[in-house]
């Protein structure tokens, strides 16, 4: 542990963070994403929320604002009835942490698997609410 | 994740439960114990607290009934007057999962730290209270 | 070992099918597959047959309900009058663990090779029995 | 699979046996041995019994003739009034396949302990019996 | 060494024959064979000959009896008149072995090159004689 | 880079600060020290000063304060008469990250390099300034 | 450290810049560039500006006299109206050290990224300034 | 160093001479050839010059008698005045160790580079001569 | 293979030889010798015997003249009646390479073994004679 | 290659020179000293003579001015009443690289190989010299 590092982040999962450079992106996938099977590299958070690992990533971690919707998120499928309470809190986290509203990018359910699959790393969560995956885009940091 | 297995549990920390046999330790490290430097395996388990760690893994692990007291803590040094109530927690925890009470073994703190060193695993968590280490002996299966 | 897990599942087996995410799938092939050759990840479990093994992995381990037939067999060869009456064994063991029945995805035999090759991982066992290779397609557990 | 060779003997199992040497010893170890533990070199054979394993074994690997007892097995502790019927299993295998009778050398706990530690490999299985650990001791071979 | 294998075989090649399935191929490459730059798989006998090596793997190994012809050979290229008497060796062996008669499947000698880079393994053997690779198809066991 | 964490620190140094515990200790060595042949883990930060390294570092990593003097220096040997200027910057930097005064624990020069090898890991720096090399001990944190 | 080597170049910098032969390519990338998603090798040098770190690669390393450009720079994209003055001290050290003037090759920039990803290695630098990563290309020596 | 075998000869440069078989490739590339970036396996040779290493290395390695021209030169780029006098020597060496003559085939510099990158190996050495990248193709050895 | 270097010796038992230094030695074990479980470095030659692997080794790699004795043998152990005629071929092997008689340093059985466990190599050979195990020791070589 | 660091000197042993640091130890070994079985880290220069070794490393790396006699060479066996002109080339060397004078520590010919084996590197040259072997002890650079 370290003096104003969130508890919940893992050193793997802060060394991938601090590694990733402007436009990559992560996962935050939920518990029953294929995780293991489409990770370049797999940090795994078992037993942990997606909400609370956002908020303690987006503490550390900025949002791309070079473009429009930095937080990618799969697309209920065309007559499925699912609710999405999930991105609410997203969204509320999102503005908490960097003051950027409508951040969401929605992605087409295979798409978003392809996403996953070019992404720098996935984080294997324990997260069970539906149509929770969210991939985010890094930002530019200047100190 | 599976049926029935804790979602707190990694695949990895299933895996080491699983390969243990008779009599091999496993230490439950706080967030502040110096786990990486003295694990010859080491588990992370970040931003877990250890009840709820210890609770799962009595659900798969036995302790050991060949020994009086199979769950080993760290002594209060003398002279200091903190308070250990998580000790009552573990206590209800392993009689709520083994029907067993006073399990209790407590260690002087240098010879617990000896003892981790020799432990087959440690998990690191994230577990904020004092004097919340623990080690378990691994017992008999009976199919 | 563990409490509750059958003592025929090995730690990498077990940790293998902890790590699958939904959609992704394992192969238990028989004796004669060519499952080194083949597999993304092996796990050996030489002398065991596949009933056993599918039962005991059918406690952990969920079913995909997301599509109709989760189980993938190898067709039988055109012109071949062979009898394949583990199917009967393995319709049986799923019925009495996921209550499915008509769960058979006949696949022809080198689209069989082909869908081996892109699975997660493929357990060598050592069943004897003709046309016993099944491919499992894991479903979704909601805790 | 080879022809001749018991299908129960896995391939690392068949390399270990076949590298040994004169003199050189392997533990078939019961499903709660501390096998992952003790061992130089590790061999799972999840789910098996001791006898087929040695049975099959003893088809390929030669007991040491240069020794009177090239079978060790752990001696009860004093004062436990357990039965041990798998080792006449194991002198009628033994005998059955070598021609030898009273092989064995019984070794006390914490010696038989030390000695697992020492040996080339530990086959860890998934004996249930008590006492029912083994070590054999290889022999020459003259072609 | 063990029981019943012959002495020529090394643990590595014993583990290759035993990993393939069926309809796995094996590469028996002569001294002059590139066989370090074309194997996946590179299993070394240096000093031995090819007809040793064959009469002491089908001790072992079945070929495919799906198959007509299992065991392929590099076709003399056409214009070359040299004579290859191995070839009658390979026959007797195989005959003798498994009772076949006619088992060769001549291939052209860039077609040959393809097929040993797609084989399981290439055993690296010290055989002199002119058109001596061969690639065997394992058959199937059935106990 | 993240939000927050000096830029000067590398992913790997930030990991291994991160995995440190209580009582753990880090040797910041000068560009002279012997650190490659001397580290358990190695973190090179060639081209930077050991001032400007324990500045980014204490942002994030807590003094011991469970022991008097966290901070070890190299004594200068007797009847060397250099000065140590760079001590004083050391205890202004310390003073301003963590509030506390006199924290040096001086080591005669050949016990120092043992405590370095028992380090969890030496930096190595560019710093040239004499006598330089400093030993801290990590503290608790408390979230 | 080594006499006459820069202090601030790694000793794994030099030891890639040796390596590098006739027309091999190096990225010099600022703090934010995807550097470790980019690279074939990885070289930190977090903290350090790319000027001083071009200084000292230029003290060892020639750059490319078969061509016109060796330097590759990431033209601004149309319609940004950022300065980038760091251009021109690169342009200063360059002459100073090769004598060479004009020796940039304005690249657009998603060619930029795939020139990145083809280069032998990359250099993750702190460096804050805008359009600042540079590519090298390196030349012939005549001892 | 062994008996008859020229001391310039690395261990590792030898194993690789002695597993290439008939066409395989080798590089004997000059000092400043791209050698690290174009490899399959690199041998490095620093510090000597081709004619030495091409010299030893034919006393071991038989030239293929297969083709007409079994060593390849890279083309001297139309236009370009150099002389090649390195290439007279290699003749000489060639003549001397295998009594072959004109054993030069010229490939036009790009072509040149993609032979390279599908040798077996590259020979990395500091010869300074203009041109002097030489490729050999291994012949058969009849014992 | 390579010009003049026997065909029984391995790219791999080559370089064993070529990197050992004046003073080294390397075990020629037999058969039945637990060469696996006491090697520094393991070598397989299986379905060789030790006098044309003598042999073959002696044409390269000399034995040390500044001991009275380089070979060692392994001593009959005291009232074992075992003719040693292969200690003959062995003799008349090392006259006939380098001219020496008498080479044979006979060492007790249970030093034989510690020695062989300092050795370099060990060669793990498939000789069956009785009392067959050498021990060689390197000399110089002055080219 | 590089700028002024001399073609002799490879990416490895540039790379090992640089990592040592005050009082680290390299042995420049002779053709037969037995490197391999010597060296925690071992770098090869086959073919090469340690005097021209020895100036180019020289031209880099300081020797340790805190000790009297940082170059150790082994004594003569007394008795024995071999020559050993090379010393004078080392000292020459020396003595222009460094202006020292009477550089050398005499070693008992055991000690000299503990030393050896201490060393941070053993550098195995083909140095033919007789009592060639020395070993350097690296000084402090002040930049």
């Amino acid at each position: 542990m370290l003096i104003g590092v969130p508890a919940i982040l893992s050193p793997d999962l802060l060394k991938v963070l601090m590694e990733m450079g402007h436009g990559d992106e992560i996962v935050l996938a939920d518990g029953n994403f294929p995780s293991a099977s489409h990770a370049r590299r797999l940090i795994r958070c078992d037993g942990h929320g997606i909400p609370e690992l956002l908020d303690a990533i987006l503490k550390l971690f900025p949002l791309d604002t070079y473009v429009l919707r930095p937080a990618a998120l799969m697309q209920v499928v065309p007559g499925d009835t699912v609710e999405t309470p999930i991105w609410d809190r997203y969204a509320d986290i999102i503005r908490s942490r960097t003051g950027r509203t409508d951040p969401f990018d929605p992605i087409e359910r295979f798409a978003f698997y392809d996403k996953a699959k070019q992404a720098y790393a996935i984080v294997a969560t324990g997260e069970q609410a539906l149509y929770a995956n969210v991939i985010l885009k890094k930002g530019v940091i200047s100190e």
